[in-house]
């Protein structure tokens, strides 16, 4: 089969070559992922800008093509331009930094995933509880276990698997779990500095306020060692809203 | 009460100062904008470099703080750095062009309102369906009848409106719907071209190959002239296929 594989920590990083190995256990692997980081740029596509496209090598041989875009830039192109046929699988990671609770909305890597389940492509998003993973072999064990289950069941329409791994070992993990999007939530600051010239500017900073405490929620199961598997659709419709807001009176 | 508006149009569109003049009907406003058009950049956040802010006037008076930054950007250094109380109510918009379908995904208009809601705060987000629309009447007439109802209701946690108008004058309006995020899917292309120097660009292009049949989607009511009222959640879990998946043999 067809892999596809890209991310949002850009082409030269270590998870994406990773995931492209473990990738290349189960069919033909393209690369196409952004040339420089692009995390927290959630669904953001480039319509005002061109896009340049380059062949990149590491370790002396031709690896993937490095796109000047964001990640769902990367999905779309790959699939109508540069690979001969639609991929069968789209797996975007292995990122660096966990995409659980409300950084699945930010996320370049979920939403790399959601563009090709857009197109109709089974899809996973993949990454690890540290900026700075100590192995990547739990996530290669594990997708070596996901992917056929993915390829022979199926994944229902316009869903993807969001994947969330613990910074551990293979043998220190503690099972694995189907999960919700956590709700935690965050306070956000922006410190306010003064640069060189004397301009004011600001940096964004946040930190958790409140915890979910539900142990089938993405962020908690991955504080337990577990492994989250969250099923994250892009309808965004509110159902049983829609319903009750048939009652509004908002005729004019 | 205090209203923030915002927009991904950019601090200077025609859309956010009939937002602003309609928003003064109801409260104390401030805008807080993207100093330059930050559409399709969904939910993009930045944190990787410094964010600028610059106060702008508009018709010699004070308007509001034009923001280097996205949509989501805006919302956050408002409510905790610009603006010296939380707002009760965040407006985005008037965005020119509608953000129905899968735009929602895309869409900067609809980011920044559900980063208000993220915060606890009720937000609409209002498009109309034109890059260039003929009036702003339709949507503030309709923003009178909305906005009390909003305020007196409220919006279920997590959960915003998103507003999408046709492009007519009031009395050619056929009405208010409660709709779905549709369904709509597209065929997308890039045009490869050549620059002034000989090296080869692409540029995103596209076009609807499917479209919803169901009246009670966004972009159907739209099409019949209807105002498409589609209530957004950002819990994106599919909770149907999260149960589904614990019957996956996922341990190893």
């Amino acid at each position: 089969m067809k892999i596809l594989v890209t991310n949002d920590d850009g082409i030269f990083s270590e998870g994406i070559q990773e995931l492209a190995s473990l990738a290349c256990e189960f069919g033909e692997v393209s690369v196409v992922a952004p040339e420089v980081e692009r995390s927290a740029v959630g669904h953001a596509i480039t319509i005002s800008d061109p896009i340049r496209v380059s062949e990149v090598e590491r370790n002396g041989k031709f690896f993937g093509f490095a796109v000047r875009g964001t990640p769902s830039d990367c999905v779309k192109i790959a699939c109508s331009q540069l690979l001969a046929e639609k991929p069968d699988l789209i797996l975007s990671g292995i990122n660096h930094g966990s995409n659980t609770a409300k950084s699945v909305i930010y996320s370049g890597t979920v939403s790399a995933a959601s563009e090709g389940t857009m197109m109709g492509i089974k899809s996973i998003a993949v990454s690890i509880d540290s900026w700075k993973p100590k192995t990547y072999e739990l996530a290669k064990q594990f997708l070596r276990k996901l992917i056929p289950q993915v390829m022979e069941n199926g994944l229902p329409e316009g869903t993807l698997l969001n994947v969330n791994l613990p910074n551990v070992f293979p043998e220190q993990c503690e099972g694995v779990l189907s999960t919700k999007q956590g709700k935690a939530r965050y306070v956000e600051f922006f410190e306010k500095r003064i640069d060189p010239t004397g301009k004011t500017y600001f940096w964004l900073g946040g930190k958790k306020l409140s915890f979910d405490t539900e142990n089938d929620v993405d962020d908690v199961a991955v504080s337990q060692n577990k492994i989250a598997v969250t099923p994250i659709t892009y309808d965004l419709t509110n159902y049983r809203f829609w319903e009750e807001l048939k009652d509004w009176n908002l005729e004019f």
